[in-house]
């Protein structure tokens, strides 16, 4: 078989602000020759589907910026969580047919040295691929662990959960139900506030048109916050907030192109004893994966926990994409998918 | 014994910012029959101390406020952690000569119901009444309880105080080194600075003169930080912090006359797993109190936890006391003597 095009997407201009066209290249001027590419005791994956996240605009910052995870690489592949398929190996832990899960570079194939923290996918009860970037992967990973972690929820209480819609705030709607919770939940639409609604959430409302204070003020107050969003937002929360309430901070990202957005109510931390958690879905992984991949597909398979994707075809939409999650356009979890096979 | 002069430090007039002179009045105009005056089975106690804390500010407010603490009532005194002396006694748990420590109305006199939240004082250690109110009282107990339950300190760990010169920064400090920990400590000016490198702090700094968030990136990072002041400050911390860094926020000095100092990096408790506990020292007295008593008047006699206090003469300096403190002006603990047996 000749060489085939091997697509990429690559880092190619810092951007300010929500990233602007021409921040990313899709470049398809390499090739692979698919059956003779030499693997040197690796082995090589075809990508199926790429994760669109939010955190991924954090990542593309101007060489030598101070961060915790390793930034994009001007020049080089964007990389995210993903799912792709062995197609050759030389390595023992693998072997063709095998689907792998972890972060991968944004482009059709690649030669993988070692498994290295790719996990081996075991699809018991047949999931698209697609749900492992999603409800089954790093977001419902990030609801899963931190909620345990964290929440100390107690039935009867009181949660808000801000980007409601969201694939972590919808999976936090349902772990918090099933905990025996009253769940207020907040989304930047109509249609977004009706589908939390579906998960049950108790009240939901759409954050653009109604003021948080006040439907807290008359909802709350709440023994929980799941904050995905920082500023504004959470200055409500801290304002709603009980004696010994517990925020996980898992994203602000009402600051990610801004630089961070201010808070002001922070004094209630001390006044009403709230312990605030941040956490990366790394730091809590060897404490609850296992227990993550034997619960949660099949608690999804069975439609106990629901979710939603929204999957755009091909690696040429990356940019467009993670524009619209960052601008909260996207409807549930968002998926590049590169190959169905 | 005729009637006496029982003088009363009033609330009387919801201050803007630092309270301004006329926020209090001293009244002298009511008089008290020591002897005779019905105790109706409680006790009547004279005031020796009373405690000026920068927290009193949160309780002048209007009528209504919304408050996690009594706030003061218009009209009525004062009122602060002091230690009186029992004059009188009805009341089977108390007697004459018995030292009682607690929340206490600013007024040369009053007679008590009941035992309520005072705790008569154990004086084996022979301390002045004055320190029961600093070291040996609640700010002594706010760093004790505080830095037992938060701080998970080890040994070759980096702290940073804020408001290091004061009761409650002064007495971490100790606590730290006792830890083996490496301090790094701010305050307000060259003297106070002076006064906390002797109690053991690595590197000390005015904070009015030199950037903070240069100070920490040069001596940083650090693994916790002890947050009394809030605003730039907590975010310089934010951004010096390591990662899984233990924030324990103790108060927001900076902001108690603004309505709250904004802060802008808080991404950082997300990206760099940062826990931030908030506390006040009732919210963990029952866990700590009685060890607290049993181990710091011994350390305090023995010069082992060392502490200063500044005390002023007279309910007449209470609100000029209060401005100081609010303003830094004051040199470790304020104390207003009250009667000095």
């Amino acid at each position: 078989m000749a060489p085939v095009t091997n697509a990429r997407v690559i880092f190619s201009k810092v951007p300010e602000g929500i990233p602007q066209p021409g921040t990313t290249t899709c470049d398809t001027s390499e090739t692979i020759d698919i059956e003779n590419v030499p693997l040197q005791g690796g082995f090589l994956v075809k990508t199926l589907v790429v994760s669109i996240d939010p955190y991924l605009r954090n990542l593309m910052v101007a060489p030598g910026t101070k961060s915790l995870l390793p930034t994009y690489t001007l020049g080089q592949p964007l990389m995210s969580y993903g799912v792709g398929v062995v197609v050759r190996s030389d390595c023992r832990d693998m072997k063709a047919g095998d689907h792998v899960y972890g972060t991968l570079p944004h482009q059709q194939y690649f030669v993988q040295k070692d498994l290295a923290d790719l996990r081996v996918l075991d699809n018991t009860h047949r999931l698209p691929w697609s749900t492992f970037v999603g409800a089954a992967g790093m977001p419902g990973q990030t609801a899963f662990y931190g909620w345990k972690e964290f929440s100390h929820a107690t039935r009867g209480e009181t949660v808000f959960v801000s980007g409601a819609a969201g694939a972590v705030g919808s999976f936090i709607i349902q772990l918090a139900k099933m905990d025996g919770l009253k769940v207020i939940a907040s989304a930047g639409s109509d249609e977004k506030v009706e589908f939390v609604k579906q998960l049950g959430a108790d009240v939901a409302f759409n954050y653009k048109e109604v003021d948080t204070a006040k439907v807290l003020a008359e909802n709350g107050p709440i023994n929980i916050y799941w904050d995905n969003v920082g500023g504004p937002t959470l200055d409500a929360a801290l304002e709603a907030a009980t004696q010994h309430a517990r925020f996980i901070e898992c994203g602000q990202i009402s600051g990610y192109n801004t630089g961070g957005a201010p808070v002001k109510n922070l004094m209630n931390v001390v006044t009403k004893c709230i312990s605030m958690n941040g956490f990366m879905v790394t730091s809590l992984e060897k404490k609850y994966v296992e227990e993550f991949y034997r619960v949660v597909p099949e608690q999804i398979a069975k439609g106990k926990i629901r979710h939603r994707e929204q999957v755009f075809e091909g690696l040429q939409n990356v940019e467009e994409v993670l524009r619209r999650v960052l601008k909260g356009e996207t409807q549930g979890k968002a998926v590049v998918q590169v190959a169905t096979k």
